[in-house]
C-alpha cells in the first residue's frame, strides 16, 4: 500500500494548452437532418444567392418608384393594376409607367418594378385602379438578389458547432450534406474491487458500493458531443484491465479509466498504459484539486485518460479537462475554464487557503447571486449533485473571504 | 389579399403565464441509462443510506482514537497490527486496545475502530508494529453510515432535469429506474406555395424558395427535449392542411404550423384550428415583434401553434414561447425570458423606438461585451444565424441608445 513514486505534476494550463492544440479526428459527410450540434469541417460557400430573385417583403403593389414620387394624401398617384403576382411563381406581368401589380409578401417582383408600396398606403378605387398616398424609394420593401446571402459568400467556417439557425442557412442555399468532424467514440471502464453494478439490489454487504462513475461519465461524454461505446466494470486485476483496454482501443478513439490513477498498490492505470502498443504518457499528475492523480496517455492515435475513482473528483476532472478534450477532437476550439455559461456572484462563506495548485470548488448559486461553496468529506457524491457550477481558486491565492466577488463557471 | 380581421393581440406576459401554469404530459418509468436530461416526476427517496458502512476516506490504519490521543513525533503511540482490510470486503478483524488494522481509501472500517490514521502519520517498525505521530479525533478520515446521503432523504424533487451528477446519486442509492415526464411528440408542418424541399437542386425558378423552417424548428424542438415526429411540407391548400393536421394530432402532442398565421388570403391556420375536434383558440396574436401573428390553439389535450412563415420570426417565437412551452409539458418550470444563459453588455449601436409591443432584437456579442443589434430587412435568415442571443426592448421603451447597458439572453 505504501509503494509510492513521484507524481510529475503538471500545471492545469499545460494540459489546457495541449488540448487546445489537438488535431481533430477525421471528417465525414452527413445529411442536414443529422447535423445539429456537429462541428463543420469545411468552409461552406453559398453557391446560389439568397434570395435568388427580387422578393417583396410586404403585401402591396409592385411599382416603379418614380411613378409615386411625391405622392401624398392630398396628391395621390393613380396607377393602373396590370396583374397580380402569385406566390411561388415567376411574375407573368411587366410593370410599365403608371402601372402596378398586386404582390404578396415573398412574391417575385415583376419586371419593370423597382419597389413595393405597402397595401396600407394605397386605396383601391375599382378593379383596375389604385391611389397611392406615400412615395417609396427604389428598392423599398424589396429584398434584392443576394441581399440576404450574396452568391459566393462564405457562410460557415470550420470549427463552428451547428446551431438550429445555421441549419436554416444551409437549407436556404441548398446545402443538404455537410462535412463535419467525426465524433470520438469513447469506452468507459470503471475499476475497483469494491464496485458492483448499480442495479445490484439492497442490502449490499459492507465494503461494496454501487457503480456511479459509469453513469456520470457516460452522460457527460454524450453532453460533450461524443459517442459512448463500451461500458465495462472490472475488478482491480492488471491483466484483465490491460486486456479490456487493448480491446477497447481497437475500435474506440478514447478510453476513460476511472479508479486506479492515484499512487498505491491498487493503481494500475500507468501499468496498463505502458503495456499498450506505441504507448506514451503525456500527463501524469495535474496541479489541481480534486484531480491531482489524473493521467493522460496515448496509444498510437488513440487516447487513454486515467481518472480518479471518486465520483466527485472524476466529474470535476471531466469538466476541467476531458469534456473540452472531447470537443477539441471534434474540431471545436474549447475555451477554458470550460462552462455552459458564467455568472458573477459573491461568496457567502469563506474558502480556506490552498497553495501550489488550482482548487476547483463546487458551488451552489443562491438568491441574489450569493455563491455558496459546497464542502464535504472526500468521496461524497452528493456534494457535486448539489452544485450549479464551480469556482477556481488560483494556484497562489491565500483562500477567499466571505463577500468576495467570484466568477462561477456553470455546469 | 386585403381581407383582414382584428388580431386580438395578447401581451407576451399572458402567454408566459399560461405556459408556466401548463399541466405536464403524463409520466413514464425509464432506466437510468436513458434518463439524462429527462425531468423527474416523483420524489426520489434514498431507501439505503450512502455509505451503508463506515468507510475510510484515506489510506492508513483503522484505530481507536483514544489509543493515539496526544501522540506526537517525540511521543509516538505504538500499536499492534492485527490485520488488513481488503477493498470490497467486510473487515475480518476487530480492533482492540492499542491495535491497528491497515485500511485503504474506501475500505470498510473494522469493528472496534472509530477513526483512520493517515499512513503519512505513521511508521512501520516491523511486521506487527507501527508508530503513530499524530492524534486523530473520533470519526476522523471516516465517512459514517449515511454521512453522504442519509436513509430516507429526499434526493430529487419533481421538476428537476437530470444532470450527469444526479444520475450518479441515483446509481449510488440503487435506483435504476426513475419516473419521468413524457417528452412531447411534435409534428412540424411547413406551408407555402413558394416552399420547395431543401434538397431541390439549383437553379430554382424565380418565386420558389427552399424549406428552411423544417430544419430550424426540428433542431430547436430536439434541443428543447421534445421528440420530432412527422415533418410535412405542403402547399397553401386549406383542405390538405386540415387533413394533415388532423392526422398529426392523432399521434402527436403538439403540431407546429409555420407560415399562414398572419391575416391574409394565404393564411389558413385559424381555419384549420376551427375545424379540428374540440378546438379552442387560446392565443391569436401576441404583442411582440417579430411574432405578432402567433397563434396557439388546443384540440382536446393536444396543442397547435401557428408560427410566422419567415424563418427569423419563427425562430424568435420558438425561443420566446414554444421552447419553454415544450419544456413545461415535460414538467420543467421554465423561466422567462428563456435563455441558455445571460450576459450583461453595452449596446454599440442605437435601437430605434417602438411602442405597444416587446421587441425581440437578435444581437451579436463582440469583444469586451459590446452588444451589436442585428438589423436586416424582414425575412432575412442570415440575421438570426449571426446572432448569439437576443435582447428585449420593453413595451413602453422609447428605443435604446449606444452605450446603454443591456441584458443579452443567449441562444
Amino acid at each position: 500500500m505504501t509503494s509510492r513514486e513521484f507524481l510529475k505534476v503538471r500545471p492545469v494550463k499545460d494540459v489546457q494548452d495541449f488540448i487546445a492544440a489537438l488535431e481533430p479526428l477525421g471528417t465525414e459527410v452527413i445529411s442536414l437532418e443529422n447535423a445539429h450540434g456537429r462541428v463543420v469541417a469545411e468552409t461552406v460557400i453559398a453557391r446560389d444567392p439568397v434570395p435568388h430573385f427580387r422578393r417583396a417583403t410586404m403585401d402591396g403593389y409592385a411599382v416603379r418608384s418614380r411613378d409615386v414620387f411625391g405622392a401624398s394624401e392630398s396628391l395621390p398617384a393613380f396607377l393602373s393594376i396590370v396583374g397580380s403576382v402569385e406566390m411561388g411563381k415567376p411574375s407573368a406581368c411587366t410593370v410599365g409607367t403608371n402601372e402596378a401589380c398586386a404582390i404578396p409578401t415573398g412574391g417575385a417582383l415583376p419586371d419593370g418594378a423597382d419597389a413595393v408600396v405597402m397595401v396600407e398606403h394605397t386605396e383601391r378605387l375599382d378593379e383596375t385602379t389604385i391611389e397611392v398616398y406615400k412615395p417609396v424609394a427604389p428598392g423599398e420593401n424589396v429584398l434584392g438578389v443576394g441581399d440576404d446571402i450574396p452568391e459566393g459568400e462564405q457562410i460557415l467556417q470550420p470549427g463552428r458547432a451547428l446551431k438550429p439557425q445555421d441549419l436554416g442557412v444551409l437549407a436556404a442555399v441548398g446545402v443538404t450534406e455537410v462535412e463535419v468532424y467525426k465524433r470520438p467514440k469513447v469506452a468507459i471502464i470503471s475499476t475497483g474491487d469494491e464496485i458492483v453494478p448499480s442495479k445490484t439490489p439492497s442490502p449490499l454487504p459492507p465494503g461494496l458500493i454501487r457503480d456511479i462513475n459509469t453513469h456520470v461519465l457516460a452522460s457527460m461524454v454524450s453532453e460533450a458531443g461524443a459517442v459512448v461505446g463500451r461500458k465495462e466494470l472490472i475488478k482491480d486485476d492488471p491483466d484483465a484491465l490491460i486486456d479490456i483496454s487493448r480491446k477497447c482501443l481497437e475500435d474506440h478513439d478514447v478510453v476513460l479509466l476511472s479508479g486506479g490513477s492515484s499512487v498505491g498498490s491498487r493503481d494500475y492505470t500507468l501499468d496498463v498504459l505502458e503495456q499498450l502498443p506505441d504507448a506514451e504518457v503525456l500527463v501524469h499528475g495535474v496541479a489541481m484539486r480534486p484531480g491531482k492523480p489524473t493521467i493522460l496517455g496515448r496509444s498510437g492515435k488513440r487516447y487513454v485518460w486515467g481518472l480518479p475513482g471518486q465520483p466527485s473528483s472524476a466529474s470535476m476532472v471531466m469538466v476541467a479537462m476531458v469534456c473540452p478534450f472531447l470537443r477539441a477532437l471534434q474540431g471545436e476550439r474549447p475555451t477554458f475554464p470550460y462552462a455552459a455559461g458564467t455568472i458573477i456572484g459573491r461568496l457567502c462563506k469563506p474558502i480556506p487557503s490552498v497553495h501550489g495548485r488550482e482548487d476547483y470548488i463546487p458551488v451552489r448559486v443562491l438568491d441574489e447571486d450569493q455563491v455558496e461553496p459546497i464542502f464535504g468529506k472526500s468521496g461524497m457524491i452528493k456534494t457535486l449533485a448539489m452544485a450549479d457550477g464551480y469556482i477556481i481558486v488560483p494556484e497562489h491565492a491565500e483562500g477567499m473571504d466571505t463577500g468576495e466577488e467570484v466568477k462561477v463557471y456553470l455546469f
